[in-house]
């Protein structure tokens, strides 16, 4: 189909390039680092062959929350925000932008996130997962209580959040020790951003802001096989929920949650996705330049959904998340 | 339908009965208590009224592994697995038996199963996820290379091994910590364990022991979803593959593995692991007395699936797999 | 759920009793003659104890549609219309009415249509397929030329159109003479309805008419399941198309057309239908009093759907294509 | 995947070579009948080239069955089935046969079975649905009392019975006249198999003969999004079946019904046939040469099933069904 927009579509600065390598093999490190800092060429060139109208594009991983001095996390998230700014003044009806946050600090990342959205007009943010604040070693989820203000922020100013993977590091999870190739996209992301999207949904959080709207990439990072499970298992036990929030997990997932089929182009997970969560809240990506657009894009226009869900999830959903038709 | 066969069915001796304390709220212990002791009794009774006509029966958890002390292990592996044996000759009928192993040492560990399967005729062993070996904090998988004359001894007995959950403990897991929420049942005890699978798979093991067969409960731990992009992420890399096994994780994971229903009670996992492994490798469970067998059965019998896969996936797999209408 | 609504849910005045009998053995005829002839009493209980909030009554079959003089097809129709307006106008809460059009004559038809819509603010038309015209033998569908002034009537009211089974006449089926097992809904029902609808796309109409909404009950009498074939065989062969209409069939069938549950509680067709059509084009129905209400609402309540899916399907698609909440 | 079988895969003898004629548009025919009278070339080449190991080959439709005089029809037969086993000798290892039958007269259709499977060696029979004997109006079904000791002869020799549409002769589907683009593969075939497949169900032939095995194409021409319809339809009366078999329509179509692929390559009917008779009784078939067999084969390589389904669908079932590994 024509008019795709994807929204899980990295870049990087040259401040966040080395971030992305380790991750493929050094071989493929040129071909990487050209894709990750052109946004105007190649990229286009690559969307206008496969159908794809829009990419929201955002920082690659993990880059800002691996700074420990939220300072310096400030300073890197301005001015990737502010060069992305300017990539997407150049093509609007091509690309929108997702903001990078420091949140390493709230406060910052709050303040940093009504600039993109009000001055920069951004379409929401994309933060890599848990941050790393004053030291390497001191790992925070945005499941803290300090990050209230932040999530009244996020809703306030209608703002997506795109919870992008990362790596857990090493101290947090000895399971994959001397097991490199369980991390990254393999394995170790998803389960890494599904428990901190559990962790979110079992905060309260949603409770207390109940108009905030995250997004998963990747399928769902594993979340639809197991959302059942994970509500009623010991289902003979008639016990009070034992965390802090009012409702079942499966009921912020439903209703607070949107995934995208970033990197996971598979009809069986897909189909097992629409029946969990509904194809309103499933939408289109790719994962470029870590996957390939035409793999996405030559799986989606194919795969065996109806034309009515390939429209929502192609392009629609997006359109009306990130109300990209009132421009 | 009757005649089911369930293989996630637990029991407990006195000895490890405390270790099935915890996971629920304290007002079901008596309840659960009972139901792990009682063999003859309400668990016949449970059986009867929804068609279930045996159980193949296993050692609560995390039992035999958590006992850091090999001889111990051991002396606790022979007792259970005796205790359980005494049981079964009365209604073998109704009951099989999968032993329990001190995996903490590989040789007692194969001493173990050689017995078990030749003299006490179990159908396979059950062993709860990693052992912990000397010291509480030594945790120790099945994919280290000691463990390789186990695989054989297992192909060569043809016993079939089911990986049980176990929870992580804290220091390799620190994501849940002060989340006891996602322990357990919820999420810790199918990540714990899919990676675990994920291990033996990329280890070889599965190449230079292509006759074994291990299961899985809890529809697959979540990995029938995740299977194709832990093969495909980042597709366009030709890279050569970077763990020791030669083939890709689904290859084994569609020879090697099976799956049980128990605990994750859902048509639509269901359908995608049909989708996924097929329905030969899928097998009825109910997870006694974590789960209720009702809930369970009451599920089964009206899942959404072909008659045909009914009976397989109630039934005959299972027959065919433990060899169970040879008697 | 609480709050479905139902669109496929029959009644009879006096004068249509007897056409409904016949279908079910005779010692149902009791039950289902009260059931026809009751709208405020058991007919609500019924509702009341299944959450189901809204009927929109239609008269029973084929009613109308067997009555070869369009004047007297005309005058049972509004007889029936605005009885049923009067019982709708006692609970409009909870009823809310089809017209019965006599189809024997468009204009006729056009005239009762725009009566209803406008006067008695029906919801739209059911018609019970075909029309007798003149003489019992005299079969005419409604992708006849004659039909066009209507067509272009039914898109200018914007009344949806509700395409009903009837039995085939002898004499144009012979295939199930002496098989009367197969007549009504077991098989010639879907059958009959089937090629009335693709007729309807064959002939044009959608083109000239492309705002019409069709609506078929039964899960869309087997269509969803068929259609890839019927645009698809041959698919080697670069013929031009070979009917008057300028798309293919399943254009039509994905813009033109809506599906009800009504009679076909089988999750199976439910998940090909979502996938064939997609979720915002089915909707809730029973088939009273030919099937149970807690029959339909015990199944739909609990089918293997999405739980966003399950509130569009159940309620606000309907409240959508009906303008319910505007009221 | 290579390795495949297929079993709806037709071919001519000048004789019947026009009754292919007319279904497809005049500047086709020079190719199809190409198609059809060619065995040894171009059809192995397409076979090699798309992982085709073997096709069971069949004579086209409507052929014998449409020759109203009985001896004439077994003359066809008779020449065709040794033409075939001719063609069958020269290439045993990608060729076998389904026999062509004169079912005219059930005694001669007898003869010929078993002249065919006993001394020809062939794996089956193909029929082309209804036969019209002695003139061309009268249409017989072989649920007809004179079929029971055809019936008994094929369960005898374990002949599986492949039952292949035809059109229906105008005056007995009125529905279509005006309407060709609904007859042939687009709908017709279908509707007239289905019908042919339900009577036999009824007729209570199997529980007279239970080791018959019915083959449908096409995905099993619609049934099985419907049976359930079929035996649940008003299910709050209990009444007794109205016709001769003992049992419900889905327990024969479950027990004795196999299904193939053949001219119908849409994924979503595929998964539904899967959820409704298992993958067991589902076999890849192309449907040559009225369909390609790189459309077929392209799609079933691909289609979003399990490589364990993909398997049996694509090679087993049918090396177990017609005992092909024995040789």
């Amino acid at each position: 189909m024509n008019g795709k927009i994807g929204l899980e579509e990295h870049f990087a600065i040259r401040e966040t390039l080395q971030d992305s390598a380790g991750y493929l093999p050094n071989d493929c490190w040129s071909e990487l680092s050209n894709r990750l800092l052109d946004i105007q060429d190649d990229r286009l060139r690559q969307m206008d062959k496969n159908g794809m109208e829009m990419m929201i594009l955002s920082l690659n991983a993990p880059a800002v929350q691996a700074i420990p001095d939220p300072r310096k996390a400030r300073e890197l998230a301005i001015r990737a925000n502010d060069e992305l700014a300017e990539q997407v003044a150049k093509r609007p009806d091509r690309f929108q932008a997702f903001a990078a946050l420091p949140m390493q600090d709230p406060e910052m990342a709050i303040e940093e996130l009504e600039r993109c959205m009000t001055r920069l007009e951004f379409k929401g943010a994309l933060v890599n997962g848990f941050s790393q604040v004053g030291t390497p070693e001191n790992v925070v989820y945005y499941d803290a209580p300090q990050y209230d203000p932040f999530w009244a922020a996020a809703e306030r100013l209608d703002a997506p959040f795109y919870l992008h993977p990362r790596n857990p590091i090493s101290s947090w999870a000895q399971i994959y020790d001397g097991h490199p190739w369980l991390l990254g996209p393999t394995w170790a992301f998803g389960q890494e951003t599904a428990v901190h999207a559990l962790r979110l949904m079992a905060s309260g959080v949603f409770d207390r802001y109940p108009g905030l709207k995250i997004i998963l990439g990747h399928m769902g990072e594993g979340l639809p096989y197991s959302m059942w499970r994970i509500d009623n298992r010991n289902a003979w036990v008639d016990a009070p929920k034992n965390y802090p929030a009012k409702r079942k997990f499966c009921e912020y997932f439903q209703n607070n949650f949107y995934l995208t089929t970033s990197g996971n182009f598979r009809t069986q997970s897909l189909i097992d996705a629409i029946l969990e969560i509904g194809s309103d809240r499933i939408l289109f990506s790719t994962d470029w330049p870590f996957e390939n657009v035409d793999h996405a894009a030559n799986w989606f226009d194919a795969t065996s959904i109806s034309e009515a869900d390939r429209l929502k999830i192609g392009r629609t959903n997006a359109a009306k998340l990130f109300k990209l038709d009132r421009r």
